[in-house]
This record gives structure tokens, sequence and C-alpha cells, in this order.
């Protein structure tokens, strides 16, 4: 088992900050991008580049503000494979990842692009 | 509404990476100290500080890998305020910020200590 530990200190009472929804998009590129590499050479086809952004919505929701969806966009060069396994292997690193999977509660949207 | 964008790129087949979970963790810390804050703002006792530490657990599950907890433990200077207030304020803002709403299918446990 891993344990990873992360800090965070506050001081005073500033109420905004968006530093937090791009940590959640960096490491959920990043656990993305890592899936889909490790799938793809799983299947006997490393690729060359994965490159994922994640685009973290924001918006308020009653009371308070809520992440109501999370677009990832990610173009691949992977030698050899076809376009369908390419897009098989991209939807499984979007279910399997483990940043996906903790945020099974909230909407996660996936553009794949084969390229080359 | 606020979209924030983030981006990772992955070369090569190489297997292993904490950083995500690392990012993820920040991510909650950071939204979690916030929510904190403003919580405690609004209710009329401004923290001085605010501190943090999110803990990750990646474990294998099954075929794959999966975050099976995330441990809050926080500590916070708040002049005026009792305990038992503070506590609820805590536990408020682990339901409430908007990345422990994200994580809902997660495990989130929290320790919460209001310091002097």
């Amino acid at each position: 088992m891993a344990v990873r530990t992360s800090e965070a200190e506050w001081r005073g009472n500033l109420r905004e900050g968006a530093g937090r929804e791009e940590l959640l998009g960096a490491a959920h590129a990043g656990c993305y991008s890592m899936a889909l590499s490790a799938g793809l050479s799983k299947a006997g086809h490393p690729p060359t580049r994965v490159h994922t952004v994640a685009r973290v919505h924001l918006e308020k929701v009653g009371d308070g503000f809520g992440i109501t969806r999370i677009e990832l966009e990610c173009e691949a060069e992977v030698p050899g494979i076809a376009a369908a396994a390419f897009q098989e292997q991209a939807e499984g690193a979007k279910k399997g990842c483990p940043v996906s999977k903790a945020l099974a509660a909230t909407e996660i949207t996936l553009k794949a692009k084969l390229l080359g």
C-alpha cells in the first residue's frame, strides 16, 4: 500500500482560490495519461507520447460550490495501433485510473485523438 | 462558472508515478482548508491559521489500483470559538468542500484539532 501525504496551510480569511481545482485537474490529467500509457503498453502498443488536458468545471450548486464536470481531452502518438483499439484503451483508462475511480461521483467526459 | 485547465504529458511507457496522488491530496487539503476558513469566518470566527494534511491511500484493488481512503488531519487556531462549534465547522467543511463532494465515492476521514 502506498500513502501519499500533502499539506495545505491557510492564513487569514481569504475566501477564494482557484489553485485547488488546478491541482485536481493536474492529478486527473496525470493519472489518466499514465493509465493510458500503461494500458497501451500492456496491449503491445507503447505510446510515443500521451498528452492530456483536464478542464475542471466549478459551479454554484445550492448554497455552495461544486465540481460539476471534468473534461479530459487527450492526444496520443501510438505507432501501429488501429483507431478502434486506441479508443477502447482510451475509454478503459478513463474508467480504470485511480483518480477517475475516486471521482466516480463526478461526471467525466473524454475526447481522445490518435495522432499521425 | 469557472473552468480550470490543467495538462499532463507522458512520454515512453514508464508505469509508475506517485505525483498524481500528491496532487490530489494537495487539492483536497487546500480545498478543505479554504472551506473551513470560509465557514468559520461566516460564523463570526475567522481563523488565524488552518493547517491540513491529506493522506491518500493507494492500494491494489482487483486488477488495478484504487484510492481506498483519504485521511484529512487539520489543526486550526481560531480565537474565541467553543470546541463543539469548531468541530461542527470542521465536519461541515469536510462534507461541503467541492473536492470532498467530487470525491464522494471515496472514504474520507477527518481529525480536526483546535489549537490553543
